[in-house]
C-alpha cells in the first residue's frame, strides 16, 4: 500500500459563531493543507500521482477561493455587510473550523476523483484538524 | 471522522536503567508531546475539541509534573539520592523511556475523558515514541 | 500498540523513465526517510527498538547505497555511461520515485527483521511517498 502527501500552505481569515473565546473575533491564520492520497497500486510510471498534479489541481483552487479570503458561516452576520462592501469572502455551510476547513478541501479533493484518503490542515505549528473516510 | 492534534513542548531529565550506552547517564531533552483525539462527530461548533482545552488541561500537567523534572523509575538508585536532597523528580513505575513517557500522557488524557487515540513523544527532531489504542 | 520512529537524512540524485516534465531530466533531492517501527508490546528495557540501532544499521546502508548516488532504473541509458565511465550510481528494477524508494528502504529494514509498519520519504519539505503493509 502506498500513500503520497502534498502540502500547500495559504492563509485565510474566519471568526466562530457559537464559541466563547478569541475565535468568536475576525482574525486569521497561516495555514497547510497536507492532502494524502492512497493506492494499493502504481501507475506505470511508478507513482501513486504526480505530486505536481495534485498541486496544480488542489492549490488552484485553494488560491482561487479559501487564500487570502474570510472563511464565513453562512449564519454569520458578516455576510451582508461585506457583500453590501464588495469584500470578498468564501461562504461555508458550517462553521470555519479546521475540521470542517479540512473537510472542505477533502470534499474538493474527492470531486476531481483523487483517490484522497485524509485531509490535514494545520492551522499553526501546533494544532492541526483532519478528514478522513 | 476527525482527527485534532495539539503539540505541547516541554523539557525532561532522564536516564535508563538496563541499558548500555549514553542513555545509561543522567541527560534530558526538548521534547514535543503531540495528543491526538478523534471523533466521528463533530460538536455543536465543528470541533472535536477546542484546542484551547486540550492545552490548558495537558500543559498544566505536564508542566506541573515532567517539565524540567527528572523522570526516575522507582528502582533508580538516584530516587533516594534526590529525596534526601529534596530535589524534584517524577516517580515511575518503569523505565522512562520516550515508549513509556508516550503512554503516561496518554493515560492522563484518557483520565480526563479525552477522546484521546493517540500520543506521539518526540524525543528529538528526529526520532519519536507513540502510544495508541 | 506502540510505534516508534526514527528519521534519517540524505541526498540522491534520480530521474524518472516514462515521464513528462522536469523530473525526466537528471536532477536530485535532500530526502528524510522515516523508519516507522511497530510493536504490541515493549522490551525489558521499555522500548520497541533502540532508537541508535535503528540509525545503525539503516543510516549505515543508506549512506553506503543511496547518499550522493545517483540512483537510476535499469532500462535507463545512462546506466551504460556511468558503467563505463565508472560513476558511482544504484541498480533498481523500477522506475526510482519517491514511492519506489520507499518500498526499496522498506524491503531492507524488513529483511533486517526489524518490525516494521512504514517507511515514508520526504523528497523535499511538502512531499513525501510512504509504503505501508
Amino acid at each position: 500500500m502506498y500513500q503520497i502527501l502534498k502540502s500547500i500552505s495559504f492563509c485565510y481569515g474566519h471568526r466562530l459563531l457559537k464559541y466563547q473565546g478569541p475565535c468568536a473575533n475576525l482574525h486569521g491564520h497561516n495555514a497547510r493543507a497536507e492532502i494524502t492520497l492512497a493506492s494499493e497500486q502504481l501507475d506505470e510510471r511508478g507513482m501513486v500521482m504526480d505530486f505536481g498534479d495534485i498541486k496544480s489541481v488542489i492549490k488552484t483552487w485553494i488560491d482561487d477561493n479559501l487564500d487570502h479570503t474570510m472563511l464565513l458561516c453562512k449564519d454569520d452576520p458578516l455576510v451582508a455587510v461585506l457583500t453590501d462592501n464588495q469584500e470578498k469572502f468564501y461562504l461555508m455551510d458550517k462553521n470555519p473550523t479546521a475540521e470542517n476547513i479540512a473537510e472542505l478541501i477533502f470534499n474538493y479533493a474527492e470531486q476531481q476523483n483523487f483517490p484522497v484518503e485524509s485531509v490535514t490542515l494545520w492551522e499553526s505549528d501546533t494544532s492541526f484538524a483532519r478528514f478522513l473516510r
